[in-house]
């Protein structure tokens, strides 16, 4: 089989996104004989030992790397984050009920459209106006008194924007957040949320499951009408095994918080992330030929750095040439056009300077 | 790493389940690089090309396979047959109408609860009486009319019952199956059905996809108020990439398929099933010292195959002894005691013939 030593790229994808090669190199291990057992990780019962072992480890690790605390449950879920954009509502929002969205970009519009099966939706703030180029400021925060919860996106891939603190509704209202993008790219304090959940596939894991830690008081305080399987109390009971899991993306997500320890859990991971992002986006603000497409520099995402060329037409042969030269995956969504380097966790800091030296080769050959 | 040549156990596990060991050599490989693309599996975009190949080759093969005619979908959804038995009355079934199921074990009974929170569900028959041991008679099958649906389970895991051949309601009824164990294990008429459901984890490939085989129309028909993620059309439209799908177990589901038509297709596949269980049913047919559960030979499971000890007190040194020898998770499930042996298409007919001279060498020791 092929060998650790084949040549590997520099993925920049928005997701699924690049892994540790670590993480890899025991996942190959792991897939034919899991800790001798004599049976690989996708062939293991979800209720066996060996996967008790598997999904408790993750758990535990899991809590560690967030200081999660004893009143919150961890769990991990199929469907992703669109699954949670409808389960969210279907358990805590009714019909004469209102809840808060902060309206910043595409995920954040998909939510509220599911929110709005259930009840009613009052829209915190929105940055559609710059077509989503900014996070609007707290001072711009028009929160509702009463609302059954306050959602927002905590950093929104296609353009390049992120929430440097969490918004503060008032103090009765949960505070919900879909940290997709951003989980465990830097320190976080899960006692201001009662309900975070992320997909796995940027900085987690592979596709196909999402992680959720939420205050179990919350949890219980959803709807006991719905189907078994949309109730978080049904998972909450079972640990995540009411039915057959996601095994294989639970066994990566625990490696990867395995990684994320090594790397000094969240204040490690955190100072690796500021400086991968200062490297690129120094770069971009002090460029004539590059420009990044979010100014402000508050509203900055550290994981999805988009940018663009003075002269458009360079774009299209940028990415094409960036591609030829092992540099993957950085044309921008189609919404905003140009560039984008998801620099994830698992993208080294050397990623970013092989990025930034292409820069500046294909700057001196073309500016 | 750990090679190829590490000792691998023979694996009765009823589901996730053993896979071919072929198509696990594959998965090492690709998860380092797929296709020499320089990125893993895990780590290819959903929407990038090398994907797209993926999952179109999964798809034709599944295709191929199944000979599954044109006005068909294969929809890759996530959750698993659980998700399934709700989403499936959310769709098809109102208060004002009723469905018809046939209640052959655990899994028919988790579904039925799912319908009863949408709408009526008509009993078409049950086996309840003699613990879910047989499969009914056809002449016991009393479907209604107007059935809006007729659901059945195809194979029971627990039980170690199969149906011979498919229920036949009345012609206006759409017929719906839960194929999670016995899918793609034997030749299968898709013309028979208007949606057919199986979890991946135990004849296709890993845990956290199930494969949703839908005709069009059906599709088409269910309810258009659901939340965008509960309507099959939304899977369809988007080519099952609505949202990030599974993209590894996909990507698996596409190597099982081709090892599938590797082995003769369905009909090959089929002709092996039927002479591991042969073999298995024949040796307890014949002993005075095992005996099998299901007793009806028309009911009997070729995929699961529950057998006890006379002298009961023998199971549990037998399971110990079994483990220790390398042939695992041989435990019948608790709601019906003694052993089970899976036997899905991946157990190898040696593999029953490893189990059949344990069970000779246990007999002769103990007998």
């Amino acid at each position: 089989m092929t060998t650790a030593t084949s040549a590997r790229v520099h993925n920049f994808s928005a997701g699924p996104a690049a892994l540790p090669e670590s993480v890899l190199e025991e996942a190959r291990r792991d897939l034919w004989d899991l800790h001798n057992t004599g049976i690989g990780i996708l062939e293991h019962s979800h209720r066996g030992g060996a996967f008790d072992q598997v999904i408790d480890e993750a758990e535990a690790d899991c809590r560690r790397i967030a200081n999660i605390p004893d009143n919150y449950k961890v769990l991990f879920l199929q469907g992703g984050a669109s699954h949670q954009f409808f389960m969210i509502p279907a358990n805590f929002l009714t019909k004469d009920r209102s809840a808060d969205y902060l309206n910043t970009g595409v995920w954040s519009k998909k939510a509220i459209a599911e929110a709005k099966l259930y009840g009613s939706v009052h829209t915190v703030c929105s940055s559609d106006d710059k077509n989503f180029s900014y996070i609007p400021a707290p001072d711009k925060h028009k929160f509702s008194s009463g609302a059954a919860y306050c959602h927002f996106t905590s950093n929104n891939t296609i353009f390049g924007t992120q929430f440097r603190a969490e918004p503060t509704p008032p103090a009765n209202t949960p505070l919900v957040c879909d940290a997709s993008s951003d989980i465990f790219s830097r320190r976080i304090d899960i006692s201001k949320y009662a309900l975070i959940y992320a997909g796995a596939q940027k900085n987690l894991g592979p596709a196909g499951c999402a992680l959720v830690i939420i205050r179990d008081d919350f949890a219980q305080s959803g709807s006991e009408s719905l189907p078994t399987m949309l109730q978080y109390r049904t998972h909450i009971d079972e640990g995540s095994r009411y039915n057959t899991p996601n095994t294989f993306a639970i066994y990566l997500m625990g490696r990867v918080f395995k990684w994320i320890i090594a790397q000094g859990g969240l204040p490690g991971i955190e100072d690796i992330n500021e400086q991968k992002a200062k490297l690129l986006y120094d770069e971009l603000d002090n460029s004539d030929f590059y420009f990044p497409t979010v100014t402000d520099h508050g509203s900055r995402s550290r994981m999805n750095i988009c940018f663009r060329i003075r002269d458009e037409a360079l774009e299209k042969p940028f990415i094409q040439q960036a591609e030829a030269a092992g540099l993957r995956n950085l044309k921008g969504h189609r919404s905003v056009g140009g560039m984008r380097a998801s620099i994830y966790n698992a993208i080294s800091i050397d990623s970013v300077r092989a990025l930034i030296n292409f820069m500046h080769d294909f700057e001196k050959k073309n500016g």
